[in-house]
């Protein structure tokens, strides 16, 4: 006796997305069918969602049109902050630190999974260097992130815009009993006047 | 500037499914948002889900009326079988030993979360023993399980319905050394001549 088909069939449409293994698909495709309320308000929001679309300039999240922070004035037009992804320009908006304008290229580079910068969201990136003074490369400091942003900075430079990169170091209530050597060397090289 | 209200919605219908945490939810909704073909897949698979509903008389999944395993005529119905769950149902049905019926409780007793008998599926049980000769009580060997099992067994008892556990020892493959004491003493205790 196996599971009856729509179960499977949500198992499956569960089980296909990120971080969802068979074993939790299975528990939430239950919960979902023994919960209608459950299910409803997710069939809603789902639906809802269909209103988003990335901004055609930057790549954030848009409900049609440029996103919010493209169309806000009050930005600094001439700093620009590449960001993998949008939850990454969120957090850095969460930050409060940042008033300029972002990119989102929609992952890093990544040979090995076939994610070349045709992959990436650069041609977009490329066309609105025109005012923009400083760009900030705030892709991860893990190797794809790293390699990514020295790609663009070399893109950059050729095209005579100056870069920068997030800083390393410790983060806030980091032990050196507990950083990485690599991590305590490039934050030892940054070190600055007190 | 925060994320736009669609998404919000979205990761809080998420969040609110078991085991998914926020970030998690903020993971699998922009992952949604960005990937039309999985939201539409998704939005079906929740659509089509609607068909199922449990069997009104054992409780396990149905797509309409009796489920397949209650209508199934070659089916032992002296044989019941009590679950906590519908995965626990097929985990039983994946084993190809049993050839009886099920009873699905919704759960296990748990006072300190508020769960007494009356919010367990018991009434049906007790309305279905005529005809049964032995119920085999397969919650599972936690704390809640082994208490429900205690009490279906007081309660069957007073029926005049004959009740067995199913064994403990240890699963194949395991080891002594990996066993805690108290697997290993119900193991010894229900030793079997070879």
């Amino acid at each position: 006796m196996r599971y009856p088909e729509p179960l499977l069939k949500l198992i499956r449409a569960l089980s296909g997305l990120p971080g969802l293994g068979p074993k939790t698909a299975q528990k939430l495709a239950l919960h979902l069918v023994f919960h209608p309320e459950a299910r409803e308000g997710l069939k809603e929001a789902l639906k809802e969602a269909e209103a988003l679309s990335p901004c055609p300039v930057c790549g954030n999240l848009s409900l049609g049109g440029l996103c919010a922070i493209c169309q806000d004035e009050s930005r600094d037009r001439r700093l620009l902050c590449v960001v993998e992804s949008v939850q990454d320009l969120y957090a850095l908006e969460r930050s409060g630190e940042y008033s300029g304008l972002y990119h989102v290229l929609g992952g890093t580079l990544n040979p090995l999974e076939g994610v070349g910068p045709k992959e990436l969201n650069l041609e977009a990136l490329f066309a609105r260097l025109e005012g923009v003074e400083e760009v900030i490369l705030a892709t991860g400091m893990t190797v794809e992130g790293e390699a990514t942003a020295l790609y663009l900075a070399e893109e950059l430079k050729k095209r005579g815009v100056r870069t920068s990169r997030l800083a390393y170091g410790l983060p806030m209530g980091g032990s050196l009993e507990y950083v990485d050597e690599v991590t305590l060397s490039r934050a030892l090289e940054g070190r600055r006047p007190v």
